[in-house]
Order: structure tokens, then C-alpha cells, then sequence
């Protein structure tokens, strides 16, 4: 039977689910309200990292637009700003990537197209979702625009947070210097925020993406509000002091005659509200729609879980598609057995990291900086934040993490 | 890490976890409160055929007891007592066999404590069970006895009746002939009930279980009430008559001169409330207790699916703590992601099977009368089923397994 599969919204998730039934030729017709051309000179969309898996997905798609090495970053740096500094490495065992969705959404919309994929350009609200659902023989909604509450509805239970956890000041810099090999720098200020630093592919070359996760009420706080447009001078100047004080090691890597934005869009402001949603409505004749991506679950982006997880769970939703007999409830169930672990792993760990550390937490940290094995796993779980949930969700588990890594190479190869 | 876990139960499933944890090198206690020895002379407990993948498990454990061929049944022989009768068969793809769990759950037990497991006899009320879940370093709750309704609430949407929906007359018989080779027959008298036929391994050879499944309200309704001990001969005529008016290709395999239950205890009468629960309560410390087999879910026992879905169960559970690193609610949590669809599945073919047909269930089995492929994989089946609901959930499901399974040759190869 040919299957006509009907995708609202054209981020990852919907375009790795559209050019994956494509390979398996299954016709899919994205549905958004943004042309590739109209992406060129649009705000900064976000900083994403692809971690391996995601990346062993695109090759699979056939997205191998940024394939050389140069462009992908090894290992995690950590800095923890105490007064006595915390400070050390985990490695991937295979590099991660980053890349400004302005260039790769469009990228990939334009292969989508020319290998016959076909792209509706207009706006899709809530009251619109039953209507396609019967013009589809499967909806899937993966848009983080627009309201969906009443057709997915909030899943409380699963949703500690009412607010933004952190005030976000995220920005596409140049004038900071790469490591070599390229790293991602996790910096932690305690008790005023986290600084993700990511060298990222963009329309100029590598840049830096300064993701700072900035506490509510910290001292970091007011780079959240504060106004690039209407003076930029001031914006850098309180920037670079508050990096010299709260992430001195990213300081260290400035050249504060070039520190400036990319471009003067690349600034993006604001917060998350981590939240997850039932995933599933049924309209007339058992037609569904089912969520994908941030729809599913939002998370804080400290983590970098986000774009791995809706990738994921395209391609989760994919192989159920083509395998799939009815594209029902039962389908939509099954489907969300398959991808609900890691999905809501990445949710959990992120919100446990958004929280105040725990003592258990806090030794992890610690213990990182003297056990490269621990250091290396909890870097390489970045792929796999089931395992990473696994390893930290109770105190008891981060021990026996801790105990496993300590031990002496001949017990760890027989307890593994 | 040694570990030690505690049983509380020693059905199907009890031991069958035992069993496997043994094997793994993991302490396991049995706690029950009924020694072997007490089973010989007590009321039958159940009808419960194991179907192949259940024998696997048992090969898996070494409980080879009754490997004789003679002993298997290989097919289901289906009738419906319409007035234009329909009858067809359907083959497994490895024979199934039942075996008296009088005589099942001792030998099982006898086997567990000869290996070195312990077995300590008491009876557990709810009120016990957080002092034992202190004890041990996971409890597992396997018993179908006692109210756990506290720890372990219904979950009453995966609930749809709140009352038995057949009035039972289960019974151990002498005086009916077996096919060669032996069958089990699925005999539906409509508006009245179903009646499953099971040759089954008893203390004295084969004998045949009568699983007569009485509609309330039904001609067949008084079975469930009528006083064998008090008067054996109104009783048997009384049955007699009634299967040959309701179950007739039945009652021509039954020599009234040697009818008869095999022995005068081998009669159970009553009904079951279809019932699913939570699985997972935690303690102090977080230690947790998780239910396995009938606290989890219990079904009419029509679809004979609660001993082989216990079984199931114990065994995932057996992986995951022979696998696991904490026996902690994220423990219990992965094991219900891991079990959940086969279990839940066999609780809803189950229900939809107790309630009236619906056109497409009817259709389904008019159809299974003159498609054999049809017929044996629905038998087939009773081995997963998560896969027979992905096949009946809706009518449009069973309308796809009908149209592929009715395709020529060809186009059946080319869809599989």
C-alpha cells in the first residue's frame, strides 16, 4: 500500500523523518511556513551539536555536506570556576559536529526537494492539525511553533518546572580561539550559570557559540536582557567582564579586538520552559496525529539533547512507518515504547542538571577530575542519555558508577 | 555484587525467576505457604496449557520432566455452534502441552531447592511486604493470593470490567477421547460461552480439561454453581446434556459410561475479574518491591495467556537483574518498558475476546473457516500476543490481515 505521510514543520526532526521515508519510499509532504531562501539573514535559530549517533543518521540520509574532519570538535572540556578550579577532559569516541540550522535546515529542505520530496509553504495552527490529519494517513506534528496544548496536552507529572530554569544569552562569536583538535567547553560559574562553548560551522567559516545558562538572580543574569542593537560596545564590554570573572578559561581564549557576533542576527535571548506532552490524538475514522521533537518533549538546551532526540525519534518513527500495517493509536503506542526511554532520559538528566546539585552530584563532578574512565563515559553518554540516566538518577547509582570506573582494570573488564 | 532477592509467591512465576536467577548465580527466596507435598491432595488450581515459547524457557531452566511427544497437543480445533456450524483448525508452528500444576509447581520447587535455593513457608499479607522489601534487595510479589490493592493500585483505565465476565466451570475428565494427534478444541456456543478442551498431564496420564466459559445469563450459567459433591450424577447428566446441545463435536468425544472429573477435587468453579495494577512501590531507602504474573495483570483465563504472560515476565525481570546495576524505580521502570506491550496485550485480546463480537471479529473468524494461513497464525499467536492485538485491535487491522493473508503466494512474499 502507498502510504502518504503528512509532516507539519521542517526542523530536524521532520526533515531527517521526510528524507528517511524518502530512502524508503514512502511519500512525505512537509508542511512549512519558512522557504529555504528566507533562512540566509533570519535571527540566530539556536546552537546545536550533533553528537555521533545523530551524525552516523545523516550519513545514512546521504547529508554528508560536512564531512571533513576539520569541522568536528573531540571531546569536552569542563571548567568548574571554584575557588579552587575543577578542571578536565572527556572524550567522544567518535567526534561530534556543529552547524548553524540556517544553513543546514535549508540545506536539507533542498535535497529533500530535489530527490522529489514535496515542501507546502504556509502557516499551520492548532485548529488546522484535524483537517490534515484526514488529508494524511499519518499527521506527524513537529513544529515548535505555534500552540498545540489541546491537542497534545502537558504531561505534569513528567514536567518539574513552570519557568525557565536559566535566562538565556546565546550568541554566534567570532575572535575565539579554537582548540586543537576543536572542543566543546562546558563552564560552570556555581550558583550564577553554565557556558557551553561551541565551535561551530556558519556562513563564514568556524565560529564560537557562547550558550550561556545563566541562573535567575545570579550575576550573569543581565546578559539576558541586555541590548546588542542598541549599544554594542556596552553589550561587549559588560560581556567580556562578566566571562573574565564567571569563565575565565574562555576568557583566556578571546582576542578582544575581534570579539564581536558574527553577525549582528546572530544574538538570540530568552528561556525554556522544559516541558513534555502526550504525543498521540486520534480525529474521525481513527486518522492520528502524533508528536515529534520538541512537541514531544522540550528541553533546556545545557545538554545539547534537544536536536539529537527529535533526530532520534524521526527515525525511530520512520523504521514504525515503513514497517508499520495501520498508521493507528496502536501504531502511535508502539512508537512511543520504542523512543520513550531515551526521549524522556534526555529530559530527566537535563532538568536533574538544571536543579541544584546534589552532594552525590557534586562528588561525580569531583570524581571526574581524577578518573578519566568516568570522565570519558560521561561524555560519550551525550549519545545515549538513557545510559547517562542509568548512571546518575540516585545517589546510589552515581556510587556504583564511581565504584565500576574506580576499580582496577581486571575488575572492571570482569564486572563488565 | 551478590545479590539477593526476594520472592514472595511460588507460581509460574515465582519460579520461574527463581529458576533463572539460580541458574545466573543470584540468591533467590521463595517465600509461600504451601509446602510441596500439600499440592497432592488439594482442589485444582488452574487449567493452564504452556504454549512454545513458555517451553522454551522451561528447556532454558532444565525442567524437562515431560519432554515426551505423546505428551504435546499441536493444533487448535476451532467450532461455533451456529446453525450452519463453522469449524476449522489452525496449526502451531511447535506443539503447546498443559500439565496439572498440582503436579507442575511441586516438581518445580523440589528442583529449586535440590540446585540450593531456599524456600521459607509463611503466609504475606500486604502489611508484611515493606519489611520484606528491607530485607531483600528487590521483592518481587508473584502471588494471585491476598489483597496487595494498597501497594499495587489498579489501574483502572487498562480496566474495562469491573465484574467476571464468564461464570467458570473448570474441570479435570476422564471418559473423552483425544485426537491423534491431540488438539486442543475451541468450542463457542453463541450467546451461551466458550469451552476450551485440554488434554493435559495429570497424576493419572492424560486426562482432558473441560474450560467451560459460562455467559452470565446463559444457558450454560449454572454449571458454575452446580454441586458436584452433593449430587455427582445431576451433576454429570446435567453437563452431559448441556454439551451436547452447546459443544456437540465435544460431546462426541465423550464415553458417558466413562465420564467423569479424574478425581473428586478435580473441580473449580467461580470467575476472574480482568484486572492490571502498578507494578512498583518503593520503600524506605528506595528499596522497591515489583509485582510479576497475576498482581501484575489477570485475565479470564479463555486466551490462556496469565501462566505463559508470567512466565514472560519472570524472565525479562531475570535479565534485567542478572544485567542491572540498582534494583531501584528506575529498575522497575525499564522492566515494565521491556514487558509491558506483550503483557498488556495478552490483558487486551484477552477482554476483547469476553466481549460480544464485534462485525470485523466476526469477519476475522468466518474468514480464519476458509484461510487456513489465517487460521495458524492466529493460533500461532497465543505465543505473542503483542503481535495477535497489532493484528484485531481495529477493524481495519483485521481487515489488512485478511487482505494479506488471503493475497496469492507471490504478493504474500512480496509484502512480508
Amino acid at each position: 500500500m502507498k502510504r502518504e505521510i503528512g509532516i507539519v514543520g521542517a526542523g530536524v526532526g521532520g526533515l531527517h523523518l521526510a528524507l528517511y521515508l524518502q530512502k524508503h519510499g514512502v511519500d512525505a509532504t512537509i508542511i512549512t511556513d519558512r522557504e529555504p531562501h528566507e533562512y540566509r539573514h533570519s535571527r540566530l535559530l539556536n546552537t546545536v551539536a550533533h553528537h555521533h549517533v545523530t551524525i552516523a543518521r545523516e550519513d545514512y540520509l546521504g547529508i554528508d555536506h560536512w564531512s571533513k574532519p576539520e569541522l568536528f570538535y573531540a571531546y569536552h572540556d569542563h571548567y568548574f570556576n571554584f575557588p579552587q578550579p575543577l578542571h578536565f577532559r572527556g572524550d567522544f569516541t567518535k567526534p561530534s559536529r556543529a552547524v548553524d540550522y540556517r544553513i543546514y535546515l535549508p540545506v536539507l529542505m533542498e535535497e529533500f526537494m530535489k530527490r522529489g520530496g514535496r515542501i507546502e509553504y504556509r502557516r499551520v495552527d492548532e485548529v488546522d492539525i484535524p483537517v490534515l490529519a484526514a488529508r494524511f494517513e499519518l499527521l506527524v506534528v513537529s513544529t515548535g511553533k505555534g500552540g498545540f496544548g489541546q491537542i497534545f496536552p502537558y504531561r505534569p507529572e513528567l514536567t518539574p518546572f513552570s519557568q525557565p530554569q536559566r535566562r538565556l544569552c546565546v550568541g554566534l562569536y567570532n575572535g575565539v580561539r579554537q582548540t586543537n583538535p576543536m572542543s566543546v567547553t562546558l563552564s560552570v560559574s556555581p550558583g550564577h550559570g553554565e557556558m557551553i562553548v561551541i565551535p561551530t560551522v556558519t556562513f563564514d567559516g568556524i565560529a564560537t557559540a557562547l550558550l550561556m545558562e545563566n541562573v535567575p538572580g545570579g550575576d550573569l543574569e543581565e546578559l539576558a536582557t541586555l541590548d546588542y542593537a542598541q549599544d554594542r560596545k556596552h553589550f561587549l564590554r559588560t560581556l567580556l567582564a562578566k566571562l573574565e570573572r564567571h569563565h575565565p578559561t574562555t576568557f583566556d581564549r578571546i582576542d578582544p579586538a575581534q570579539f564581536d557576533l558574527a553577525q549582528e542576527q546572530d544574538l538570540l535571548q530568552g528561556g525554556v520552559v522544559p516541558t513534555v506532552r502526550n504525543t498521540t490524538a486520534e480525529f474521525a475514522d481513527g486518522k492520528c496525529a502524533i508528536a515529534l521533537g520538541d512537541v514531544h518533549s522540550v528541553v533546556d538546551p545545557m545538554m545539547g539533547q534537544g536536536a539529537n532526540m527529535a533526530s532520534y525519534a524521526a527515525f525511530v518513527l520512520g523504521e514504525e512507518i515503513v514497517k508499520g500495517d495501520a498508521l493507528d493509536v496502536r501504531f502511535c503506542e508502539k512508537v512511543d515504547l520504542r523512543r520513550q526511554d531515551r526521549v524522556l532520559a534526555a529530559s530527566r538528566w537535563t532538568n536533574m542538571m538544571l536543579a541544584p546539585p546534589s552532594p552525590a552530584l557534586g562528588m561525580l563532578l569531583g570524581t571526574m577530575g581524577q578518573n578519566k574512565l568516568l570522565a570519558d563515559e560521561f561524555t560519550e553518554n551525550f549519545n545515549y542519555p538513557e545510559v547517562q540516566w542509568d548512571r546518575i538518577s540516585t545517589p546510589q547509582r552515581i556510587q556504583a558508577w564511581i565504584d565500576r570506573t574506580s576499580a582496577p582494570h581486571e575488575q572492571r573488564i570482569a564486572a563488565a
